[in-house]
């Protein structure tokens, strides 16, 4: 069992507890179109552009396109609709019949369109734990961590749907050293999937308005190659230690469908600024799991994150910048307290000073070839239990 | 004269000496669609999509697209074709009436969609001054600048057209301090237009092919809030302080037009590695003007660029990104040696301690409320002489 005692993953298990109502893309279905908008239901697929025009589902004419998009655009009261109308039809499985297709016969495409993707760094355990590594002499957050969501824009153009297998980048790694990265990390990240409530308007997004921008979230790993990161990041920051890919998970859960993950977020000192401030800024309360061929290695809580996307939006739109709908928003690393939680190789291995044990007898630094890393997330469910956010998986292939 | 003696450019003053052949688009026209592509021809704007259908010219289909979107796309070949059949027409203007709009008539608009806007630092003497500025007592150059062309992503969403009005933005300055930007600064730039010659393969693009991929260059001022981007940009690189606005010229020049323009690089030490060397290593010898508010400030030399356009695109993919045709490329500002060639007010005011004095005996650390920065460049022509690349102009509101 993949979520199971054991601790192990067999290839192919389906993800446990079930997901709940979520929506993604799908391509090779046999039906009209080069890709639809489905939804996962158990072993199936939901053809939820079928459905919606047989059932005269609300707002079917969204629903009809090939990608996440236009539904992205319309903002939060359609999505509302769409997701309850979805979440009804998905609670009376007898009527989904002919507008199911076999999972197996089917290829999740990526979901939508990114505009821009940007990152954070959001979590304080990975940016201490990164800070300790990097400069061990010095303080380990930088001075403004504490007063603003650090993060930086990544590259739209590689966040690639969950399967997509990542070769491994080459690059430079120090002065006059160019090859395979020898350093391949993963970040176990939650995405936030932002849809347009109001247009273009270039004025800064109050918090309490935050979270009516945001459609949903996605299971996110931010690949990283960490000796190519190091090299170049001075003084600007990452890029090609990034921009080789970022995995996403084939399925958005709506917001809607978390309403029972909310939580209060951890104590901050200093106190922020007052547009960081409201009742919006609240976490989520999700539990990611890393398994790297079968195995379980990290269970990195996402309660613990520092800044909520309420306020990632919040400043994000401080300076007047306006959000489209496509824009993607990283948490950052999510890593815990402890060993386990930590979210990628760089703190689980403390940059190979540490290597990770695993069942089969060898140990981890980074990433081999070969490797296949799973993050999966549960969160609690509305009406009690759990549900299951999916996963977002990826292979190493060797370098070109 | 806007590029005469007297170093002022009244208002409404058209760019001397004339464009070459360019293109862009408009809106507002009358005609049909939304926005139309359309080149530059002295005091009008040619109609490009209503002359290639009544003429028959080469890949009409792609010229009535409402912007450049499908021409960059389509790749060298057909680039070359449509460019040498406008600068044929172009050549013979009796032969456009019918076509030309007054270009008073017309607005013109985001010439194509930005896909990954990535931002480079590749000019040698600004980032020295900028080391000398923020790091006075250490070395000024990051150990990594002189064996790689640093960069970071930016915001593509805000990439506007020249004549879109800049709100000052506002944002953190410091711990606790939330205000407008009091250090709102311009970046002199070439922009790099890339298109796509061979779709998205996820491989490294060799030095001696990269150039294949740049439809044309356009000018292009990375607005910049020097007080924001200090305190935010630890470790991440800059956010807020350069995503409120990034400001590109209406017409974009294709590289064709500029193939009397190119230079050998200024000398490298320590030499490239390999894949950042070759014959196509070369330089575009441009000269841009800043101009505020009609008076000339600095003319900065782009032949002074350490990091050339092909290296930029090698380095770029090295890790295997692809590029996606709409990427756009800043190659950072451009900075001579003197102080009256510094590409933004930062240098050439010295971070405040040397501001520049005005014509109306007012001066400048930063702009103020109401300037306005008119960016422009001249190449050396084919056949002789200097042509015009067209300018970027903003003007400053105050905070919203």
């Amino acid at each position: 069992m993949r979520l199971g005692s054991s601790g192990t993953r067999p290839a192919g298990t389906p993800a446990q507890p079930p997901l709940g109502t979520a929506l993604g893309v799908v391509a090779g279905s046999g039906r009209p179109g080069p890709s639809r908008i489905a939804a996962p239901v158990g072993d199936t697929v939901l053809d939820v552009a079928s459905l919606a025009v047989a059932e005269h589902g609300p707002h079917a004419a969204l629903l009809q396109q090939p990608n996440l998009d236009g539904l992205l655009a319309a903002g939060r009261a359609v999505w509302r609709e769409v997701v309850g109308w979805l979440a009804e039809r998905l609670a009376d499985p007898d009527r989904l019949s002919g507008h199911l297709l076999p999972a197996t016969g089917v290829v999740p495409v990526l979901p939508f369109t990114v505009a821009d993707y940007v990152d954070f760094f959001a979590c304080e355990q990975h940016a201490v734990n990164a800070g300790k590594i990097y400069r061990p002499r010095g303080e380990p957050l930088a001075p403004n961590w504490r007063h603003l969501p650090v993060g930086y824009h990544g590259r739209a153009g590689t966040v690639v749907v969950s399967g997509t297998p990542v070769a491994r980048p080459a690059g430079q790694r120090g002065p006059g050293d160019m090859g395979p990265s020898g350093a391949l990390d993963v970040e176990a990240e939650i995405g936030y999937v932002l849809g347009s409530s109001r247009g273009a308007a270039a004025e800064p997004v109050p918090l309490e308005d935050a979270l009516d921008h945001v459609f949903g979230v996605v299971l996110l790993n931010d690949w990283s190659a960490r000796d190519i990161q190091a090299w170049e990041s001075r003084p600007l920051g990452p890029l090609l230690g990034k921009s080789f890919a970022t995995s996403i998970s084939a399925w958005v859960t709506p917001l809607d469908e978390l309403a029972a993950a909310w939580i209060d977020p951890p104590p901050r000192d200093p106190p922020p600024l007052p547009y960081l401030l409201g009742p919006t800024d609240r976490g989520l309360d999700l539990t990611l799991e890393i398994w790297l061929n079968g195995e379980l290695v990290s269970s990195p809580p996402a309660a613990d994150l520092y800044w909520t996307p309420a306020q990632l939006i919040a400043h994000l739109t401080s300076n007047g910048a306006p959000l489209r709908a496509g824009d993607l928003l990283g948490s950052g690393t999510v890593s815990g307290a402890r060993r386990e939680q930590r979210g990628c190789f760089l703190e689980l291995a403390w940059n190979g000073a540490e290597p990770v044990g695993l069942a089969d007898g060898s140990a981890r630094s980074y990433l081999l070839d070969g490797d296949e890393v799973v993050i999966t997330a549960t969160a609690p469910a509305v009406g009690g239990g759990r549900l299951s956010l999916g996963e977002v998986q990826g292979k190493i292939l060797p370098a070109r």
